[in-house]
């Protein structure tokens, strides 16, 4: 953010060390210097921090001293410095500004992050945004706001170089020359042509404008009828796409082929990790959006609780099993010392099932229909696995209680649990898939209640047909 | 693969239209097209499949229609296939053919995915392969091949535009466009210039040179002392640089300052997801590697049962505690119904909280060190939802028993287990990560033992203290 490296800037600077080391403490240092009011030290301190130290300083200020460094810095300082955060905490810092200086820092980003920080405001604090911006500029904005994250449309920035076919190779060397600064972005490679309705009807790549004669209409040079893609594209789409086509951009266009903008390959990139956090995020139970420890202590609490009270109504369903089988329990209290080694081993069978299909699905290697053959490459794994572990805890209850009908019960048990367990874990996502799902999200409780209910069931419904034998 | 789009090739083709219907049974046609031999129409089939129906297709194939699959195509086709397969797959399929095929077809990868596909072949293969190669790509890809996929060294491309300092910008330009179609990859944005010992001293952006006079020494235009990292340099550090800065590769240097070859972001992207992927993968039991369901049978069950191992021990242990309490339960048998729901919910909330210590480690806004903050701030959500949760199971308790004094029991117990899960579940992360093991893998096992021990506890202990209130 110092002037060596503003956004546009594409040069590495000699001087600017990349910086590894971690401070002790940068939230202090970050307090004093936006205490002093300079913008120049600030925005090299700050320069001088790794980003993972920036959210970690700004996350451990408070909120008078958040609006005093953005309001101290240059506004495309802010801007960059909002880049770097994730989402949630950019969105916080925007929301403690007034709205006219918000307004201006968030006018500096690129548009498919401006669109994403509008979209992760509330609406108010949006709207106020909007309003102080120039008019054009805010129905474009509020256009893309409108889609959501994970279509083309949302994705796309409409800072591009566009030029009318007509237009002269020398024409665009000389724009390119006037914008200098603006134009080394790394995002800018390709210069994308249209007709006068707006429509895209080819692509120049930057380097054939060193082979090309000044005086020629840039069309000569251009590559006609290029790929592109509809704005309402989804996400798994884009991601396929730059899998398969090594380009550095994609042009977004409408149902009238009028060119929209353009969708970067890191944008795609940066959503693909995204979305496989938040499976991470979401399979252990943190649903509706990312937490960091600095939000309010009831809105996490509250968000965990949610998902925890559907689990613990789940819960009690399954232990009712146990409820109903009492009276065996009560003679063969040993039972009770191996029910949760039952319901947490089948879990985590189920869990690996769940992960793999998981996996699969998102590489394509299955189709949500083929849950026949998911279920028979399960099968054939519970069934080893069901027997090492079957076994495993029948000797040990034979060690431990000398009665080898209770080692037979349990084995038995788990051996067919694990069993259940694989086949329900393999298979719940693609079906929850099918019917329009987050298999990340609902595969965990559906899998545990179910394979709790059957764990239970066999252990004790087994025990009660062999009660003469469990009871010497 | 077909003409219009060989590895290099970077221009969109009017006629390939992005391919986003699945096709039913894509593996038959496949087979038919690979034994009629005839490599222009495999490879245009090929072409009309998406990444994830490559996958698919050659998933579904048997091993000898794999080899002809692969051969049948051109050299430069293949190597293109391998590229959009999973690391796993393509490394199965490469095993299959003969050294001598696979050695041509690998020759066309890039480096840095050489680099990778080689480490994970087994060793024989690999060095049949490297046998096969002109000495000199040997060498290099071994010394790549040494680097392991998470530090600079295994994530650069040896294929980069260098130049000795003292070439004129006409010669550059020259060797550009004789060598067009080579250098239209995306990869080719920079040259970059080296002194008479092979050390880095500057970085050409191509764009520069649409702007200098041709006779001038490209060391005129060049930037100089650009920034560079070093061949150890860590994943984390390279996420890190391409967070900071706005470029699309950064150059790699061995301790002398001697350039070694480029890392570009899409290779840290890639990573990222990948890191992101696996560590949900690792969350839910599939550790030691991906699992694809048309791995052998044997290699998936022993990889899932060596974490379930561990598991059945630290669970038979953690449900010893039960054993010792056995003369409370065998006197208040509704207690083994609330057993197996404390252990659940309390490893549910547990979980929530090592989910949101990876985030906050992963952006840097938490440091391992800080154990205290984390336990601080998981207690409060704790005591919120403990209280809660445990209120909740009080009353189906009082409910379904009509005994208050067991409401408390459970009720209390569940309320200080969460309170113990979530402090866990939020510092065993941080105090994994810095004693260096992975936070992951060992996170889930660590918290759900301690957590069953101590919720068995809490409730047997409890009850064998008010055993009397218990036994109406």
């Amino acid at each position: 953010m110092s002037n060596s490296s503003s956004p546009h800037d594409l040069e590495p600077a000699g001087t600017d060390a990349v910086p590894l080391e971690a401070n002790d403490r940068p939230w202090e240092r970050l307090e004093e210097l936006a205490d002093a009011g300079d913008p120049e030290p600030l925005s090299e301190y700050l320069d001088s921090l790794t980003a993972g130290d920036q959210a970690l300083a700004l996350s451990r200020t408070d909120e008078a001293h958040h609006q005093l460094v953005l309001t101290t810095l240059a506004v495309e300082d802010a801007a960059e410095l909002l880049r770097h955060l994730s989402e949630s905490q950019a969105a916080e810092l925007v929301e403690s500004l007034p709205a006219e200086e918000a307004a201006a820092i968030v006018y500096e980003m690129p548009s498919d992050e401006q669109a994403d920080l509008l979209g992760d405001l509330d609406d108010e604090q949006a709207a106020a945004i909007l309003e102080a911006w120039p008019r054009a500029d805010a129905t474009a904005a509020r256009q893309l706001a409108a889609y959501s994250d994970d279509v083309a449309g949302g994705l796309l920035v409409r800072e591009i170089l566009r030029f009318n076919r007509s237009t002269t190779v020398a024409d665009v060397i000389e724009t390119l020359s006037e914008n200098a600064d603006e134009f080394r972005d790394y995002d800018v490679q390709y210069a994308y042509l249209t007709d006068e309705n707006e429509r895209l009807v080819g692509v120049v790549p930057m380097r054939n404008l060193l082979f090309a004669r000044r005086t020629e209409p840039v069309a000569d040079i251009m590559i006609s009828d290029p790929l592109s893609l509809l704005d309402s594209t989804p996400l798994d789409d884009l991601i396929e796409f730059f899998d398969t086509h090594h380009f550095l951009g994609v042009p977004i266009v409408d149902t009238e082929g009028r060119l929209l903008g353009v969708v970067h390959r890191n944008a795609v990139d940066y959503e693909a990790t995204r979305a496989a956090e938040n499976d991470f995020l979401k399979s252990q139970g943190i649903i509706g959006g990312e937490e960091l420890r600095t939000m309010p202590l009831m809105q996490r609490a509250r968000r965990r609780l949610s998902w925890l009270s559907i689990n613990i109504v789940l819960n009690v369903g399954a232990a009712g099993v146990i409820a109903i089988y009492q009276d065996t329990l009560a003679q063969v209290i040993a039972l009770a010392v191996f029910l949760p080694i039952i319901s947490d081993m089948s879990g985590c069978s189920g869990n690996q099932a769940v992960a793999v299909s998981m996996r699969e699905l998102s590489l394509g290697l299955v189709r949500p229909t083929e849950m026949m053959r998911v279920w028979m490459k399960e099968a054939a794994v519970g069934l080893v696995n069901g027997a090492a572990l079957g076994l495993l805890v029948a000797i040990v209850a034979i060690i431990w209680d000398g009665n080898p009908y209770l080692g037979l019960v349990v084995g038995v048990s788990l051996f067919f649990n694990t069993l259940i367990a694989v086949s329900i874990g393999g298979t719940v996502p693609l079906l929850l898939k099918r019917l329009g799902f987050d298999p990340a999200v609902a595969s965990g409780p559906l899998l545990t209640t179910v394979t709790d209910m059957c764990g239970f069931f066999l252990v004790l419904g087994l025990a009660t047909l062999m009660l003469d034998r469990l009871i010497l």
